[in-house]
């Protein structure tokens, strides 16, 4: 029931029409990378594939659609439905930018279409998550990243968010739920409650440490983090160590956190606890932990919650899902805006790499082209920019996940997607990281595709 | 197990420190209106109750919480856990402002902890969409609105968004599995892809009016809207009504919408189909919305995605939960910021009205004081304004809504709740509701609290 009601409709619309055997592709794309990132981190395959297997219609949906004014013959054609087709997809964790066919969906119209809202749905939000956190994790270099954005989440769109968030980057999360689910690191110590909670801040800090003498980060903004957090974090460290045991961190969470944290680190350090590391949160993202770097604030983690868990400022990857294919007819999409013309037939993603193994180029090609045979790509808009490959290593990013309804691949740790991540951002040209302005990575389409979206252009041309 | 992880630590504190019956006062509010606007619809409560009715760690998360490193005597206390104290909140659907105590949770320092996530995460988020909803109600006046979000949600979320559109305003959603779930209206009819699937578009948009004939809304703009798709839907139109049939609409998804409206709307009434409704969508805000209303746009209804669903432009509702009062003592968090000074103890929400049964202002007072008593009240940041309240009719928005841990209110159904929103907001006056620069309501402290809150404050400081 994961659906828009027009899936639906349309689906009434094909069965009734005696097209339940028609045969489709559908292809997911997206049109802009998020942020003004120059790249996107493809998320949310896994999740996506599970959801596939489970879609279906139970007998409550069935009731329920009794009810909608469906004809009865088309929800008894649903009451057995499940997905019997093909899906091809990247590597989860893979590096991926605007117009490429990501994922692509064989299999009748009918059931192929079903799956849109849940296609979109899932993979928008879950690699727009895991390029926010890619970001991060870009500015926040080798220091620690934590996701605490949990209550600042949409919804229970928290519990794939913080998933992505880790995929991206993040080394844990505050999420309980989503760690419990995708087996994670969870960690979180303290809110200003703890210490609200007791006559004074020192006492807080005490009981704490003596509870959790293995988890100790202290909050130390509740009243004045200079003249009343940070001293009692001291003395409740110095104590510690009498003790044998060592304070873990601070963490700052109000005011100008490259001010504070200096002088908190001066404090520290004049106190003999260089090891007590500065942990800080409070509204940040990627460009205010670049600024933070580059001031040489002394922090050596970042918790980050809303801009992370909700990918503000953008709130949505624009990713669509589109007929290509109908009975082996190849279709396009025009629209008023000719730049939004969408690539007809069945396609693959090719990535060439240079000299020293970093990405090139990607090539868009028809599905029977040999990859190997492609050694030129022509600019989606203007045709008579071509781009050499000749000589060039390549790969065929996209390969079946999904064959006749079975899933044909295992399933992965969220750590060894993330390492994927992480290794595939490793690939790409420095030019392409930039925040600002990122210089665009080449995605070019091969001569025989370019020329089956002429003709059918030229057609409806011709028709019109 | 929907918490953040340091829920569960300061819980295992407060419970090895010997506090699992010290009681606690927590707060829910707000600082600032999300998009600019001078008001918040509060929404998602009914879900929360709920929520907390279900809230309980089950043999799977005690499995996992025993992995987690937590201490076996505090896994043996969540073992039975569920919320038993009380929770105090307006009706769903109020207009609510920054600082007001919104959500009031009383009990045991534990049980009030381990909700904070659950509350947050909720009321955030539901909040921020009603209201987005209910700019865009007042942005397309009495013209129709619909979600067509789900695509472009962040995830789940789209469960609860959907429900919190339509209490701020929408007539309609494309989300089957909120309608299901929330017994709302989920409406849609075709994609670009029904076109596409059939040779040509007047066929396409024939198959469908045949299959379809009661809900026939023909997507016009699939290869060029106003050569092709609004002359083929005129076509469809008319023999339509050679069958005694009616063509309810067309929809435009792309180009210059004034534009093509006015154009689209000419040509359908001078083949005399003035009974034809234009319907339009993509990338509509409030603000989009306006400007085609400006404009004389002959639009009849909006299809709102991504702005809607995510609550663009502001991804989030900035919503805390600050303890307030701890086994009976008053507490506050000071921050480096000190307009961000917290409120302490048991208070409620009192609102005036005008001679014109309009609000006027609000009042936070201590739950002891009595609102018939309370004839002005003070600036949170500068307690030299001071307003007189004298002869004004009075209500106490805040009502007890669980008692130790049962629920005390019946369900409402999505259309009570939405028509109380919108009785609400006719009690709003203008100025509050302009888009840009709104007048700022007025919300006061009462004699008392500002008191008792500034005692605390000279308390710190005298110690500090």
């Amino acid at each position: 029931m994961f659906l828009d009601h027009y899936e639906l409709t349309m689906a009434e619309g094909y069965f009734l029409t005696g097209r339940e055997n028609s045969s489709a592709n559908f292809d997911y794309f997206f049109r802009k990378n998020p942020f003004g990132s120059g790249f996107t981190v493809f998320a949310g395959l896994q999740d996506l594939v599970e959801m596939i297997q489970d879609f279906n219609f139970d007998s409550y949906a069935i009731d329920y659609l009794y009810k909608g004014g469906f004809r009865d013959s088309f929800i008894e054609y649903l009451r057995g439905f499940s997905f019997r087709g093909n899906l091809y997809a990247p590597k989860e964790g893979e590096v991926v930018f605007p117009e490429e066919p990501i994922l692509r969906v064989e299999g009748t119209l009918i059931e192929t279409q079903l799956l849109e809202t849940l296609i979109l749905n899932t993979l928008n939000f879950q690699s727009l998550i895991a390029t926010k956190a890619s970001r991060l994790r870009h500015s926040a270099g080798d220091r620690g990243l934590m996701d605490f954005g949990m209550r600042r989440a949409q919804g229970w769109g928290a519990i794939h968010a913080s998933r992505a968030a880790v995929i991206g980057g993040v080394d844990s999360t505050s999420n309980v739920l989503s760690a419990f689910l995708y087996d994670m690191i969870s960690s979180g110590t303290q809110a200003h409650s703890w210490i609200q909670s007791f006559d004074d801040e020192l006492t807080a800090f005490r009981k704490f440490t003596e509870t959790h003498p293995n988890n100790s980060v202290l909050l130390v903004d509740t009243y004045d983090t200079l003249k009343s957090g940070v001293p009692h974090a001291i003395v409740v460290a110095k104590e510690m160590e009498a003790r044998g045991q060592k304070l873990l961190a601070i963490r700052l969470d109000s005011g100008d956190l490259a001010y504070i944290s200096k002088s908190a680190r001066k404090m520290l350090d004049e106190a003999g606890l260089n090891d007590v590391k500065i942990l800080a949160s409070n509204q940040l993202d990627e460009f205010l932990i670049n600024s933070l770097v580059q001031q040489n604030a002394p922090i050596d983690g970042f918790g980050v919650g809303t801009s992370l868990i909700t990918g503000q400022k953008d709130a949505a990857l624009d990713g669509v899902y589109k007929l290509s294919l109908v009975d082996n007819r190849p279709t396009i999409k025009l629209s008023e805006d000719i730049s939004k013309m969408t690539l007809p037939g069945k396609k693959k993603i090719v990535r060439y790499f240079d000299e020293s193994n970093k990405f090139y180029a990607d090539a868009i090609v028809l599905v029977e082209e040999n990859e190997n045979e492609i050694d030129s790509v022509f600019h989606p808009q203007h045709a008579n920019k071509k781009s050499s490959l000749k000589g060039l290593k390549r790969e065929v990013l996209t390969s079946k996940v999904i064959e006749n309804g079975k899933v044909l691949v295992g399933e992965k740790t969220i750590n060894e997607i993330s390492a994927y991540r992480k290794f595939r951002i490793s690939q790409l040209p420095d030019e392409h990281k930039r925040f600002e302005f990122p210089h665009i990575y080449k995605v070019g389409l091969s001569n025989d595709l370019l020329k089956m979206r002429d003709q059918l252009f030229t057609e409806f041309n011709q028709k019109g």
